[in-house]
């Protein structure tokens, strides 16, 4: 019996790596009623002083289904492993329970790493059932942040997902399915507005390959850079091989260590949790009732301003004034 | 200066399929200011008797990028057109308004049907910049219908928005690039459980188009059936030169008439309608506003029952009660 707050202690066991912890953490997160969403908070808001600003690696991996990313993912997990880092993956599943989900379970359990004790696989559903993005994720994110040294997010498709998880991690790798489409329809589907590092995958295609990298990198040239310092560059690799992983892994450091050294980091991170509080305030309260005390844009002041000591503390805070406006 | 309500006499000429009226009566819809919102509530209720359980042929047409979707549809359009079928378009856009939208834009400017009368397209884009889905997909397809024979709604990518979609339309078609992922992967990104008809494209590349044809049918012969009375075809076409386009709408006319003769359209559409007027509602006062009035459930049965004369009217019945209870 402790006299200390369940989620206080519950955060020094995922701060220690602890497994159990770290699979109850995620059920409570998942968890929708409202007591649940508020130990939820709780829990996040005991690790955000501790976890701080840089914390674990945070990739999302994303690409169109059947580009190769579980296998590209396997593959750096192997390599990751070797070097002596923890690794987290969250797998977002757009898919319905009915089959999708059980299966995509499955899958994970067939992997070679599934009985290693540094990687733990968690699959999250992209959406809730009346079609609000599920908070899970990003919670998902800051618990694996904290009992890992790196974590991945793999969102299956192109779409609303991935927007959303390029805003909660460090660095976006898509891979590139050889021959799967031209630069238009690249570009019509917005995959090179996101990533930092774009992976083409199945190099054994040859001028398939080397085509799809052309295109990508014509592309690129086109938009305007999404940032001063960084290139996107684009590799030309086969996960199955393992070839070029450990040239993606190369990059996503030095992109990682781009963010820390620009000091961007500390303001991605404040921006992620602030996005995910005010999303999970919009989803609680709407338009009409965020508008209650200034509207979405004042919030999200409110909760990047750097003098807030804690973002998902803030959240109750703005609960609580929204619910007694009138 | 007409003394009827302008929405009403907006919905006289957009039943007369006046052009000008489609893009006003969109942009009405598009406005996510409050005021637009009404304005764009009053239209679709005014539309509603007008228009009926029945009304235009709704067509989804979803698949990874790549897979020809657009090349599919002008296909369709091409031999629409020739039957005497006007026919309405919209492209569900994933990609931010900074190079997508544009492009998709001028991409459909290129099609040959750009300057058909009797053809309208218009992109939307799949979200609002705080991650809600809008409404105006929903709306965007109420108002095409009303003014033109078939409509169709395509959806870039696998994910969200094309299960939104398959509940707002008669018959969703999934297009399936050849080679692009094996059974497992189809099941992983959940596409055999929303379409109503599949169609591997790029016939051409022979071997490949039967074998993912194969591995479609082996999943669908897994998963528990959608409709007991209709099992979802596998076709193997080439949208390029047409092959099997007039049997893929063969299957879409058969479909619709199906759904007809067992009165599941008049349900579907009534559904679709309530589920769109809820999103508005939770998008607007989120859980916590309607729970005020007795939660997400107990609004969707109001919105549904038989006895609803407007669903679009009980919409603003509803916020009233929402903003006035306590």
């Amino acid at each position: 019996m402790s006299s200390r707050p369940p989620m206080a202690s519950l955060a020094d066991r995922l701060l220690a790596s602890d497994r159990a912890a770290v699979a109850e953490s995620l059920n409570c997160i998942d968890d929708q009623r409202p007591a649940g969403r508020e130990q939820a908070l709780a829990l996040l808001a005991a690790l955000e002083p501790r976890v701080g600003a840089a914390g674990a690696l945070r990739i999302g991996v994303t690409g169109a289904p059947g580009a190769g990313k579980s296998t590209l993912l396997d593959a750096c997990v192997r390599v990751l492993r070797q070097g002596g880092s923890t690794v987290g993956i969250i797998a977002v599943d757009p898919s319905s329970q009915r089959t999708g989900g059980a299966l995509l379970g499955d899958r994970f359990r067939m992997r070679s790493s599934a009985r290693d004790p540094g990687v733990f696989v968690r699959s999250m559903a992209a959406r809730d059932r009346l079609g609000g993005l599920a908070d899970a994720t990003h919670g998902g994110i800051e618990i694996l942040s904290a009992a890992f040294d790196v974590v991945f997010v793999e969102t299956v498709g192109v779409g609303q997902s991935e927007a959303d998880v390029a805003g909660q991690v460090d660095t976006t790798v898509f891979v590139a399915q050889p021959g799967a489409g031209d630069l238009l329809q690249f570009m019509k589907a917005g995959v090179l507005e996101l990533p930092d590092i774009f992976f083409v995958n199945k190099a054994d295609t040859g001028a398939a390959a080397q085509r799809t990298a052309s295109e990508l990198r014509a592309g690129l040239g086109l938009g305007e850079q999404k940032s001063a310092d960084w290139a996107p560059p684009v590799l030309v690799g086969a996960a199955r091989d393992g070839l070029e992983v450990d040239s993606l892994l190369d990059h996503i450091h030095r992109h990682r260590a781009l963010l820390e050294e620009t000091g961007r980091l500390a303001a991605l991170r404040r921006r992620a949790r602030a996005e995910a509080m005010l999303r999970s305030l919009l989803h609680r309260y709407g338009t009409w009732g965020t508008d209650r005390i200034g509207g979405p844009d004042a919030i999200r002041e409110r909760l990047e301003d750097e003098r807030t000591a804690s973002i998902f503390g803030l959240h109750t805070v703005l609960s609580s004034e929204i619910e007694g406006a009138n």
